[in-house]
């Protein structure tokens, strides 16, 4: 296994990707609006190109391929593969996407919209994984992986600096976890700076599984965020990341992260979808503590599903 | 005629109301994006309290208020009724809030949300205007104007105050225009320091047949944004703000507005009502010309209307 990128890598993807990609805006809440003691801010990162945070992992993989292929492959619930797709198209590359049934068709329809190539995989996202890794194999086509691959995770880690310069006052992010690929660059991009609490569903608990095992292991998926937070099985970074720091990882509820998606859409006029309501989730029913005096940082990391809840 | 308020006025409500309301964060396009050559800022008031700027200019209203009553009223086409009824439940106050038939079930769903009684009146938006005026002379409750009192479009300019401190730099600021609050306070509060162009749809041009006829006029209106850009007859203080500037006032089609609508959702993942989209609509239709260099913010007002485009 290659080494852990540090916060230099990340750096180095924000010199190359920031032109590209939007700078994001920080909003901030109301102390008495959630019911908790903490200042709350809101990053709203489903403002993003492509409508996530998964365009400036794909963007820096995009640019930082040499030679510069034709075609790119990319594995996906949806988000990334659409940012591969609005990634590739900037370079004038195509891009050959890979998705499970499960993706919801808002999603197929944005990788079409950039000018994507959708395949549609029956089965499980492990088998998604496969038949996309074996297309690409036997292409000769660089595959961009969503979360498991340096300059994907250098790539999200720029949210994490963008975050360090809007509010430097923060001392507590939270995000939402599903392959691990925007806490790991979070984690590694705000290293000394903020802590970084990954939170998953109770239903797609791939990390809290795997620190319980000691190790990456398969776990059944489903429920309202598995198009987003889905992966089987949990990135190695993110999982030597979390185990080192030693931390647990919040699970919160199905009915929590839908009551947090409501939330959002009624109060902010927010459509987020049901994998980025996962991180004010944890706030908003007591998964995570804060205390009095705490700035919690609040990723809103994609909103790519219209239905209004 | 009272005279028209100055920038000082602003100041003080934006002490009066600043803990209150939202400090709604502003977002950069890529220049690219909109197809013209000037940098665009986004002002996503959309995130203010209750879906609109109205919180502002009814929070101002309601802690003007001395003696403070136990009730106030207000004639809306729902976003101002349901703001003032938010306001007046921070004070523990009642509201009545007068309608048209057009409201959308959004925004009478609202406004009964934040505990508002509302009274629906069929016809006119002016017959509404006489229903509210008359009830609430009877009973001696004070009445919230939705643009033409001081304290209601004080409270709208406190945007372009928190404006030019996010983006001082802006020479420019796009705002769709109805009854003419949030144009005029926007306009005493950014004298000197940038230009305020109101745009309007075709079938809702009041200032457009103000500024010809040489004083407000009623007009017919209609249209996908008669819900928010309204009101028959425009502002005296926008009108006489207009006229001594010596402005035009583009206006926009039908079609554009619903375009820029779409273009918001698809590009930005932010849900803007129709009268929300159509200061973008200028831009983006090219109504109103800009040039290279130019540092463009566009005001957008308002959320809510559910209805993904």
């Amino acid at each position: 296994m290659s080494p852990t990128p540090t916060t230099v890598d990340v750096e180095a993807a924000q010199v190359r990707i920031h032109t590209g990609i939007r700078r994001t805006p920080v909003m901030e809440l109301h102390g008495d609006e959630l019911g908790v003691p903490a200042r709350v801010l809101l990053k709203l990162e489903l403002l993003q190109h492509t409508g996530s945070f998964k365009a400036r992992g794909a963007l820096n993989s995009v640019l930082s391929a040499d030679p510069l292929p034709k075609t790119f492959a990319a594995v996906s619930g949806g988000n990334h593969g659409a940012a591969v797709a609005w990634a590739a198209a900037r370079v004038d590359a195509q891009a050959d996407v890979f998705v499970p049934a499960i993706a919801t068709p808002e999603k197929v329809d944005r990788i079409r919209a950039y000018g994507g190539s959708v395949h549609v995989v029956d089965g499980s996202m492990a088998e998604m994984f496969a038949a996309g890794t074996a297309w690409a194999e036997e292409r000769g086509v660089p595959l961009i992986h969503p979360y498991q691959q340096e300059t994907t995770i250098c790539g999200q880690g720029t949210l994490g600096l963008e975050l360090a310069e809007q509010a430097p006052e923060a001392d507590l992010v939270l995000v939402g976890c599903g392959g691990g690929g925007l806490y790991s660059g979070l984690r590694i991009a705000l290293e000394g700076r903020a802590r970084v609490q990954p939170v998953e569903p109770e239903l797609c608990a791939n990390l809290h599984a795997a620190l319980a095992a000691g190790e990456p292991v398969p776990v059944e998926v489903g429920g309202v965020a598995a198009d987003s937070l889905g992966p089987s099985v949990i990135g190695r970074t993110a999982f030597e990341l979390a185990r080192t720091d030693g931390i647990d990882v919040p699970l919160v509820a199905e009915e929590d992260i839908l009551a947090a998606r409501r939330w959002l859409w009624r109060r902010c006029r927010v459509l987020a979808e049901p994998g980025a309501s996962v991180a004010l989730a944890a706030l908003m029913s007591g998964a995570v503590t804060v205390h009095p005096g705490d700035t919690v940082a609040v990723v809103i990391s994609g909103g790519n599903n219209p239905a209004v809840p």
